[in-house]
């Protein structure tokens, strides 16, 4: 087993990462507060690996939480149903909240955590690999509104990030390369060396080789961390963790929740932010070849659905909350291995980029 | 105009209190961040302020959002209102929230400024005596949920509080009453000297004698500020300004939300704590008699609901956000003046307060 730590002074969490450690529930146990717990998972997850989680809680009195599947179940209706469990139960206020799933059920798990009677603990057990290099680390939580992804919601940190590899085993193979996604972003904002080597090992990724998983995880969550830890609530270079995400948000709100998976909407607004940079005359050509080849290798979408037309792409991006002041702000790549959040590019350089990069 | 502030490092803030403070836009303009303001507001208010408000904010191009009035539409379903609001009119991260009304208003329109992109800034502008002496300080924010007042919500602080008192001249007699039970209670938990000046002025207040109530107000702001500040998060001392909130938030949750003004519950609850810690021996019987008197004067309810019965009762208070652990905790007093937080009492006595406090 792995261990990082994700430095906030007082509200500091350690992130676990390795084999079957859902077998090890001490590593649960020593981060639930009092003497209950809530179990939030969902339909797909639930039979999986529900049972093996309670098995080590017994004495926690666990209250199980069961959610429908999918993207766009991530909302203000489904998440009153945790609180309708929550209060039906009598949860108190020392009740600590589980999240076991994806990206979804940690979003809604802990924002739920964070407005039940105003805030309970808060663990993230993630059984996707979206989920284990991205979204359970950081403690942004939420849910989505027809008009834009991730618009309500609370920065809020989990006592607790505890991956096991082993509940990968069960994902369906686009879900892995959802994941990659966001793992191939880590090595485009920031750690150079990371993308060699995702270069040199995606193929064993994709053969969910366990050590070379293992170690793609751990350089996620340690990259994640840092830059965190340097900016819990975005104000500064956060929001380069966003690279990608304005694209990636129009083409999924555009085209319903549910339908692209995250990482496919953001792998595709990654290529598209790629142009961009190349047009700007930051990023070199070779590289954007690079970048493409290797979304593309990892079986991931590069280019925006054809469906969605300029003006509605401008238009779904203009609600994004990286517009500030009225003006669109995106993370674009000063060159492979950095990242900047800029609006100073000309509006006419955009709307190349998105007659451009567009599939059929 | 008096200025109070609230302690919290980084996070202090202002509150103004003073006559005709809405014809001083500087107060408001000086708080709001960046470009834009979303006035949130109710059907009953917004005629008779919001005009005015809005006149000192053109600059901001304020946009308006005027909910139902009444402690029944403090749900999750209205505040997705304001959400969908703020997204239809494209407000960004960096809008500041307004809350222009009473408690209802100020507590959604907070937890909204909480949620929005995960947080926006937000000013609380109070126009009922209860919002003003109580909810619009210290940073609770939240909704009601069928199981229970204020399960769903978050401790947010505000950038500033402005409290005209002109706006009391339009609130209804029984609304003012209301607003004097959570005025007497800092008198009953901390500030024995501010319970003899209310007994020498309360029918300056009721007459609404500008000098009185100005003072009124600045010191219950003072003793909120002064435990909020040496508690934001409630972990201790902050739980005793929940003095008769146990029993009131029971009697609002049985009655049907709406039925009894909080501030009326309020007081019938702290008569019921009142009678409670004289059973165990601690508070005097002409203290009692001294705290019910001044209620009653106040024109307030001294006594539960013939209606709710004892079991009904226990039951609604099991779910309050006070038990912890599953017992039941409650904020009685020592000696007048003087409060604790305490699971330790014979629940014969409990029984016995409950079936004697109640009304025809």
């Amino acid at each position: 087993m792995k261990t990082l730590n994700l430095d906030l002074g007082e509200r500091s969490y350690p992130i676990y990462i390795g084999a079957d450690l859902l077998r090890q529930p001490e590593l649960l146990t020593r981060h639930i507060a009092a003497r209950r717990v809530a179990l939030v998972s969902n339909e797909t997850v639930a039979p999986l690996y529900l049972e093996k989680v309670r098995r080590g809680l017994e004495a926690f009195n666990p209250l199980d939480v069961i959610l429908p599947d999918g993207e766009q179940y991530k909302t203000l209706e489904v998440l009153n149903r945790i609180f309708d469990a929550l209060l039906a139960a009598r949860c108190d206020r020392t009740t600590t909240i589980l999240a076991l799933g994806g990206g979804v059920i940690g979003d809604m798990a802990g924002f739920a955590a964070a407005c039940y009677q105003r805030g309970v603990p808060f663990i993230q057990v993630p059984t996707t690999l979206l989920a284990m290099v991205d979204s359970s680390v950081g403690g942004k939580t939420g849910v989505n509104h027809p008009l834009g992804k991730n618009m309500i919601g609370a920065f809020y940190q989990p006592r607790a990030v505890i991956i096991d590899t082993n509940t990968l085993n069960t994902l369906p193979d686009r879900e892995m390369s959802a994941g990659i996604a966001e793992i191939i972003k880590y090595g485009l904002i920031r750690d150079p060396g990371f993308f060699d080597w995702l270069e040199a090992n995606l193929d064993r990724l994709l053969k969910r080789d366990p050590e070379a998983l293992s170690e793609a995880i751990y350089r996620s969550c340690q990259n994640k961390a840092e830059v965190v830890a340097a900016d819990e609530h975005e104000s500064g270079v956060r929001a380069t963790l966003n690279l990608g995400h304005t694209f990636g948000h129009a083409i999924e709100t555009g085209m319903g929740y549910g339908n692209w998976l995250h990482g496919e909407a953001i792998a595709a607004g990654m290529a598209m932010a790629a142009d961009l940079s190349h047009r700007l005359g930051w990023l070199k050509e070779s590289d954007v070849t690079r970048i493409t080849k290797l979304l593309a290798r990892a079986r991931l979408p590069v280019a925006a659905p054809a469906r969605l037309s300029v003006q509605q792409f401008l238009d779904l991006m203009a609600v994004d909350k990286k517009v500030l002041g009225g003006k669109l702000r995106l993370v674009l790549l000063k060159r492979l291995g950095e990242a900047v959040v800029t609006d100073d590019f000309p509006s006419a350089a955009l709307s190349a980029t998105l007659n451009t990069v567009r599939g059929a």
